[in-house]
């Protein structure tokens, strides 16, 4: 998937931590000579945002190689990107460079650590992430997210239809809605309408009201699997999402138990992946 | 402290998560009715980031009330913040919301920890947050950090000199760096230099060269302690700052062993804080 | 719906127009009087865009009165919105007012057109615009849409899928996507894939491949209504969007012929209503 | 004319359509080969945009060929612009492109067909299109204008002084403003004064009162030729500018009765041109 | 004249000055109090920018009173504007908004004294300011000059037309431009065309030749005497602006001397005026 | 020191010039020949802002030669910068890079005179530029101040601690300061705390209290020299900044009294350096 920061976003994440020039650097008069600097990673993981790291070094105006791209994996102490040029510029870049690739590829390797435990099942699933990344990251998580393998549950509010429960309390309960669905549905051809309940019965009861896709929020990987079986019997085509909890110890699991999706917040959390960065004079 | 996001840069976190509308709070038709949303930690929280909520819900167009400032702690199901309105309005503006409050009180909750950790030694000593949150998260992650009882170890490049030893090797080495280090340091009178080593006789070099920072990376509080100890008997007053590894369960001990700064990225990661978020009918 | 442009957005179309100040009421010494702006339609239009227009006079600092609401009729001569103050602020205001309301209620009213004829068919079915709106337009043009009663088809290439003869001729034909067509469903479950063709035997061909939605392009109502029947008989819920020269005037046969949806970039295009305008002492 | 969109608003552009990445494509796996794109209309044109068509395919990292300039002609079928490169960038930037130039090719299309018009009169007559283009698409529209051999009338409030009806009659009707006229004019000797008027007797009265240029709005050709007559033989060199319903039908008349400009929103409305666009194997 | 920085670029400019926060009222805890805070001239000036003064303060949300408008005079001492509320946010708002006051207001009271030197000529004369103010401070540059009774000269190069020597060289020089000048004023009848010139010889060819305004560059007021009283003789009604070098001093003369507008970049430069800073508990 | 403005807000700059097109240029039909564009000062100067106008003429599409980088002094006639091209495009970028080479050329030529004038001294100090630059222009006028060898006093309120009267004033004055002043010192061991005096007296009881930095405002150099004399005595590290009334006429008085730091605004005023701008032929 071609998925790249626009180069103003780019610039903006540079000046964020580079507001005007570097003061130690400068102070050290490192403008003075040329070096290169190399990121590799000291744990195995896949890369995101190296495409970015690029455009960074490139707008400080030293030359790039970008060895290994977004949704790759490099080995423990594989180079993935390297610049060369004037050592003050290096310097510029290597923190925000840093910490893209750290933060960005931790969540492309949990990511890819789901995908991977949800394959184990044989089956065919896919791994969503919500939209519980930070405020002010959609861009490079969503990217993570897929250099992962997985994908993005909902770009937003304005692009999908998924009904949660304070929804349907202020339109008289799930009853009410259920009711309703056949002519929500019908203005909104183009689109699959999610219904996220947290019991077997409602799974059921939505599914069996004509929703396209049940999600089943906090649902053992048991009750996902009697919800399968129940709605596979009744020859219903609904897909079944799980939500709530999954991460990449249980994934396979829930993969098993019939989840055509599994929507997680998991990746976007826990610690960045270590980066060894190193300048040194060439 | 005050400390708050532009008007414009809130916006912008509305538009990334609703860029058009809520079409799933359209196609139910919820605008035709009014209702009241309440944010509430489901554990107790150093709240950080209210007032930006707060702006969104006015941004929204809905009656706003701010319970619980950034700072201050909230306990279990205490609510922080409640809005009135339009429901279709209140549903967009829930999710941003939400994400905002459970990232940075967590990254406020955590440093708190830590400042508490540090302060049972009974010593003076700031918790330091370092350049690592987030790329384009920098503004509420130092908010958050702020919100803590922490403060920014360096808010960029530009505003502070801590030398690293990517920039000593290009220079010859720590002894070719101490040589030069009272010229640097009459180069940038109004400032202290920090110089970032990783034992205790460079610790002891660069203190006895001049440094008015020697920051300790990844040394255990034993070897703190003896730095701390050297220096004191030396007269020298040097401020140690102890980074690397540094969190709540040990901020007491490098504490206790004479640091006075603790530098760390501990308080970034992690889960975000779970708020129950409430929308019915008023 | 609720659909509003960003603050910060109305305030870039005022200063497209206004870039530093208004020269003629300037010169004339406009600002030394107070009157009245009443915008109304000469003939009955949909209104789109009074919020917004309700915005530039409240950052132009006077008094504002939004009476009819985006999504709603106007008569002839009805007035839609009133602003008071300061003479020279409301010039200011006047076109980049009159401009919003002209386009984008001309829009609305286009497309409240298509709903209407395409409800005379007494069948359910969605108007949907395309992305052929101007570059830079987008959430104006869409709110318009959607204020006449129509819907956005795609709000862009990242929020939803369809496969274009430009898509497959690269990947070996229509053939050969059929044959893929289930497995690329099984990589996106929570959406409807669509696919376009140009005949009736390539729409049966990708309906019984699988395809969530087959789009007809440039087909005539009798030929969407074969298709519509063949499709029925067969038991298949494929959703039917018809497209390329719908507009108003053939909607109702188009939506009788059994398309799901109507997808136009028709309502786009042509003159702006007609508002007149009146500033007067007040 | 040179005259070219900023980088950034190029980036903006492609942004509103492809805010993350081309799920379509990503799902097809198209980056996996090369493709070309041509742009052809399918009607002959005057091209405006293909500067910012190619800006765009660089963006997207993708070699480009711009065949035909903005202000030059295409014939029928003849290709504009070419790209060549991944095929999914090709399709990231496929619609926004055609956008681009089918809907500015039409304002400078239809823009060259009233200057054609006018110029059939034989004499010197400058085409110039109003302010009301569409919010938010001033640059864009204003280039198209150019490219068409028109030229803006004003670019906005700021540079330019017309005194229309809803002026004056703050001051008191037309007659004190043409008392005033001599002391307005004093107070900006570089510029032109403009007033528009709705009268013969009114066009008469301000041109003797002294404005630089008089608009006339409304009046038919031969109330224009009247007044052109009245004014020549009174020696008086007020520019004659004509407003109100002119096209390409009528320019050649309105010029033709000695008009100096003509002034029009009717290049701004109506159908965008039909451009071809193929994408294919290279 | 109204004229008033957008909210974002005041939101802007104080974030220049405060990225993030006050730390020096942060760590004295000046939040814990309310105090007022106000601007008053040490001198007579004429004011500018107190507008956008009050938009930083609402932004910071405390109470603001603003008592004296752009363009008016404020004695030395008289207090121009006030806020009240926390003692941070006065804090924050503090520097940036006393460097608008006295840049602003001293290019105000400077155009105001070449106004008045012009104006003791008995002769309506406009004062107008070039294109050479600081880049980045259009806005508020211009809005200085009129406050002072000036005006922009141009706004850019898009709005207006001034044929300079770099011009003419190209096209072989002055009198090859002569003979074109009748045909380029044809092609643009709404604007007055201007044409630089450094002698008395070239004022009057251009001037005879059409030029609606002759600019004279560095001409002392002698020669401008002169080419004002050959070109009165003559009945040409060629408007004179005489540029360079023309200040406070010497505005009455050149005035006197014939020129209709004065065209000055001397406004723009020197020292800011002096504002007294108070703030207090209340 | 490495130090360049945005690629995105240097467009900015150009567009503040030329919001749409060049309707000189394009009137004379400029761009139909080539031409190349140089810049010279007429007297010596230190330039500041080459690298910004090399970006300008680059996104004008021009081959531009970089001939004297920023902090470099140039002579009177020695050619800056060289661009060659399309005239109009040269033409497009004339006089907002002339702009920025001329103003902050002067504000680094002026910086630079004040840093000789220090150092005849024979002593080591700094010269710090203030935050009284223009607002707007924080970019390129700290730039400037380096270009001249002078650094930034702060780069705003985020990033220093200066305690001024203002502050003290609302804690009980300087006395009560003091007896805060160590425990405030706690709070950011990793900063100098500076605290702004206007008398021996309160120098000597600041520093006594502890203060890193005392900011002498107004005084004389012999007062400058007594606090120096008294505190070395003491045995006392603070440093001394000298702040009010410093320029190049005075900076050695000063530097020799004892000051660490000179503190101005003074480079930021004053005329723009003047460069002749040829554009001829190629």
């Amino acid at each position: 998937m071609n998925f790249t920061l626009n180069l103003s976003d780019v610039e903006a994440l540079l000046r964020e931590d580079v507001p005007y020039f570097d003061l130690t650097s400068s102070l050290l008069n490192l403008s003075s000579q040329n070096a290169e600097i190399l990121f590799a990673p000291k744990e195995p993981v896949i890369v995101s945002g190296s495409e970015e790291v690029a455009k960074i070094f490139t707008l400080l105006d030293v030359a790039t190689e970008l060895i290994v791209a977004s949704g790759h994996k490099a080995l423990a102490g594989e180079t993935v990107l390297k610049a060369y040029g004037n050592a003050e510029q290096l310097h510029m870049g290597w923190k925000v460079s840093q910490n893209i690739l750290e933060h960005f590829s931790a969540i492309a390797t949990r990511t890819r650590s789901m995908v991977e435990g949800a394959n184990r099942s044989g089956k065919s699933v896919e791994i969503c992430g919500t939209r519980k990344h930070l405020p002010g990251t959609k861009h490079l998580s969503l990217k993570a997210l897929c250099s992962g393998g997985g994908s993005p549950h909902r770009l937003g509010l304005s692009d999908s239809i998924l009904i949660f429960s304070n929804h349907y309390g202020l339109l008289g309960g799930l009853k009410s809605l259920c009711t309703d669905l056949q002519s929500i549905k019908a203005r909104c051809p183009e689109k699959k309408v999610a219904v996220e309940v947290e019991s077997i019965h409602d799974a059921i009861t939505v599914a069996e009201a004509g929703a396209d896709i049940v999600q089943l929020d906090k649902l053992s990987h048991e009750s996902v699997r009697k919800i399968a079986e129940m709605l596979k019997q009744g020859g219903n085509g609904t897909t079944i999402a799980a939500a709530g909890g999954i991460n990449d110890t249980n994934a396979e699991k829930y993969a098993a138990a019939g989840a055509d999706v599994l929507v997680s917040s998991w990746m976007y959390f826990g610690k960045p992946a270590d980066y060894k960065v190193v300048i040194r004079k060439t």
